[in-house]
């Protein structure tokens, strides 16, 4: 998600180090010191406003959050809903960064799952290394999770969804779950993105796909 | 696919082994003196009325066909069918087999590829076993399949899909394509079964997989 230039993002993230982490590298390894706890540690890359990973966190209270998002300008809409929100839980964090760098951030089996959810379907032939499935980021997922970690994946877009399967498949991962209209399926507790919310409205199908690695 | 019983079946099948064969047992491990060539092997189980299966036949004249029906009254259909086209090629037959009987009729490695349309769906779980992309007929194309030999499923039913998808990946078998809507997609030399020209009208997807067992 890109939103436009807000001028006051990086100075308003800087101000809330209770919520927002700008280097994650110097956590890296030690995410239980962040949250001060040894709970397990979920991740959600490309969180947007932040909303399902808000609720995750409130309705899992014992697995640590970390929303992660590289536009400071998306970020801080983030920020703002859970500074606005009464029972913004203390097992969140927003994470500034980049998914490239994802290794830098986190040790070996640091992470328990990951979350991909709409990200951009990067529909051209020619980008679909940027895609967040490709086997570039699957390869950093894999380094980050721990054993039975798993991948799950949302979308609405088909060709995303395609390329996610067979990219899942080709990569050697175990498919736990597939879901071709996730909201007709009997899948319980589902949280909705503010995307999914108004796109299901229009009664087309969301995908759900959920992955693990061959263990180690 | 069931038809009412017709009673002339059986007897029009046995006066046709220039295209039927009743029991293909005889020639497993010698399926190419049936065709006098070299050829692959393609087969299709449960081919219903046989329009897939011998407009395949016609237009891949290098590929011997082979349809499989276990229902008599449904496999004389597809004999009349073939009878009634002034173009039936030579390089088809049809096989009354039940698919759970493969083994017994096709020797290890003498078959190409496995074509499955339209499959019931058998969508409840005290029937998964029955579905033909459960583990069980998985092991059994398997045994049949020559290196590089691969599986293609279409069908419209998103359960029997999701199922396929689950079924193909956990047995470790490598997904070479998927397609959520094949005809709106870029796949090309897509021939239709009777049942899929009279869904696709209603503008519901079709679903389609292929995939391939790791080498031997």
């Amino acid at each position: 998600m890109r939103l436009r230039n807000i001028p006051y993002a990086k100075e308003k993230l800087a101000n809330h180090p209770e919520l927002v982490i700008l280097d994650g590298s110097v956590h890296k390894g030690a995410w239980h010191e962040v949250f001060g706890n040894s709970n397990p540690i979920a991740i959600e890359i490309g969180m947007g406003k932040g909303r399902f990973v808000i609720e995750m966190a409130k309705a899992h209270p014992a697995i640590n959050f970390i929303g992660i998002e590289r536009f400071d300008s998306v970020l801080v809409r983030a920020l703002e809903r859970g500074l606005e929100d009464p029972q913004c839980p203390p097992n969140l964090r927003f994470l500034h960064l980049d998914a490239e760098l994802l290794t830098d951030n986190f040790a070996d089996a640091e992470v328990t799952s990951v979350y991909l959810n709409f990200s951009d379907p990067w529909p051209k032939k020619r980008h679909a290394k940027r895609r967040l499935t490709a086997p570039q980021f699957l390869s950093r997922y894999q380094q980050i999770l721990m054993a039975d970690g798993y991948v799950c994946q949302k979308t609405d877009n088909m060709h995303l969804f395609e390329s996610s399967l067979l990219s899942v498949n080709n990569y050697g991962m175990e498919l736990l779950m597939v879901s071709l209209d996730l909201h007709n399926s009997d899948f319980e507790g589902n949280i909705m993105t503010e995307y999914e919310e108004k796109f299901a409205a229009k009664g087309q199908p969301i995908y759900r796909l959920e992955a693990k690695f061959a263990a180690k």
